[in-house]
């Protein structure tokens, strides 16, 4: 009994970071004024004061966390993965979509619509174990070159978001990546560049099978959808994997709508965050009309809901980790 | 620099609970003895030593840690259902499956198949919202009684698993349900009887749907299977939620089986246990020919593959907790 006390009272000067070294990356801004202070009216005691089990805070992935210019990562992980395999596939030189995956041909690639788009992930993503994807895209990750950035894909994170993400944590928050992108793919790399273990990763899952081959026991990776984590598809699988709505929601796009709009209807202090590509200097500007990453009804929508809309441009001192 | 030792040495007198008082009751036996010596095994240092992060036990909930005798608790929940919702349905007093749910004919509920266990889970699970149902169950567990052991259904949970439960987190495990009922049936209460919170209760789970109704968004639970969590199923959703191999695994029946090959198979130490229902005067006695809970391959196989059987009658002090 005594012992715990003086347990608790040693760790109560264990306090959590000061707002001004964690977010450090952060402008002075508005944006970095509504972060520390919902996070201080759900820490410090008073009416709006949230347990530390109930501080689950969701983080979409590509253009928030990290880097989806010009493309999504996850698909030129797939063309540089056709392309490594090849060699074992002459068939693929006369064959859509494999044909356009090869020349780069990005728009060739697009028309060949779903239907391609599943031949990809089934020649790149299936046919495996998680195991074994994993290592796929751990040394894909340590060897690959972003063609825009010149440098890794995992050192394309944002450096402020990285400062939120342990800022959260500090402050006993819960938190979790919620991605369009592969469950898989993701877990390949959460751990480590965000620190978010694989249990708080819920993404886009392909169909997976059990099996006996040989007397070992395999999960199989199958070329075939399973679930989508995009638009709607965030709440509900938020409610799935968390089973606690969330009170606090971080992205970048209209596919991060529902999961903002969800999380931030909640009753008590809510928070939801958009992160807006203006900053064409130092890393790309887009919104309504592009292709990767479209910001339009949530850009419309942020003020009157109540969610911080951060520029990159005026609001993040840095954005990459220095190198 | 100083504190952070200081806290660190306290901690350290913290030692997790000796097993003796832990696992009170439990028997001195085979099975205590390789329940202890495995958590040993794992988290003293040496070859063996397992981080916390990686040591994940993962449980089947009916009949390993609550009484699936003489019919799985969430089967009469739903019964129960159908009977409170009765009076708003006369049309169903001509109809089945709800005419034998209403005459408690379990034979002719039988044979109505899956498509009248559709129904009755339609019936009696969806068109509400995940709060709603969950509160549905909470005011049913603190109301209804069960028919055989007259007691509320979460006072018929197994006391030496509530024991092996805490013993584990203790031991810095992180406990799973992973069962083949449904998700937020659990969820209404496995963190208050088992300690286990919504986001590590992995279950069956119905279709869910995103909808703004008048403004207001909302998750509805519609009447259409999702994903059943047993068999094959259970290393399958493992991977998904979790996406880590357990290290112990925990069941009762042939639909564990899987989960325990799968989690056993892994390298360095593993443990599968099997509770074996042979306690005909304190609860029951069914394994090969039981329709529920039915316990047939992992019973034969347990031996071979160093699974623990757990006899109820001989390794349990007690069954239930002290009323
Ligand atoms: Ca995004
Ligand atoms: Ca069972």
């Amino acid at each position: 009994m005594r012992l715990h006390l003086l347990v608790v009272l040693i760790l109560s000067f264990a306090t959590p970071l000061r707002a001004e070294d964690a977010l450090s990356s952060w402008n002075e801004g508005q944006a970095k004024k509504a972060i520390v202070a919902f996070v201080s009216r759900v820490t410090q005691p008073g009416p709006d004061f949230v347990k530390p089990e109930d501080r689950i805070a969701v983080f979409d992935n590509d253009g928030t966390l990290w880097t989806e210019w010009p493309a999504y990562s996850q698909l030129l992980f797939a063309l540089d993965r056709v392309k490594a395999l090849a060699p074992q596939h002459p068939e693929w030189r006369g064959r859509q979509p494999f044909k356009a995956a090869l020349a780069g041909d990005v728009k060739a690639l697009a028309a060949s619509g779903e239907k391609g788009a599943v031949e990809i992930v089934g020649a790149t993503h299936a046919g495996n174990t998680p195991e074994a994807f994993q290592a796929i895209v751990s040394q894909w990750l340590a060897s690959a070159e972003h063609p825009r950035f010149k440098a890794r894909y995992d050192r394309l994170v944002y450096q402020p978001m990285l400062d939120l993400l342990a800022y959260l944590r500090a402050n006993g928050f819960k938190t979790y990546i919620v991605s369009g992108g592969g469950a898989e793919f993701l877990r390949a790399f959460s751990e480590r560049v965000y620190g978010v273990p694989p249990e708080q990763v819920v993404g886009s899952t392909i169909v997976t099978k059990y099996e006996v081959l040989d007397g070992a026991p395999v999960l199989m990776r199958e070329a075939k959808i399973d679930f989508i984590d995009d638009k709607a598809g965030k709440p509900v699988a938020i409610n799935k994997y968390i089973g606690k709505r969330p009170i606090a929601a971080f992205g970048n796009s209209d596919g991060d709508f529902q999961m903002l709009e969800w999380t931030t209807a909640g009753p008590g202090p809510r928070f939801g965050l958009i992160v807006h590509h203006d900053d064409e200097a130092r890393e790309a500007a887009y919104d309504r009309k592009s292709s990767v990453g479209r910001l339009d009804r949530a850009l419309d929508e942020a003020g009157k809901r109540g969610w911080t809309l951060v520029s990159m441009k005026n609001d993040w001192k840095r954005i990459f980790p220095a190198p």
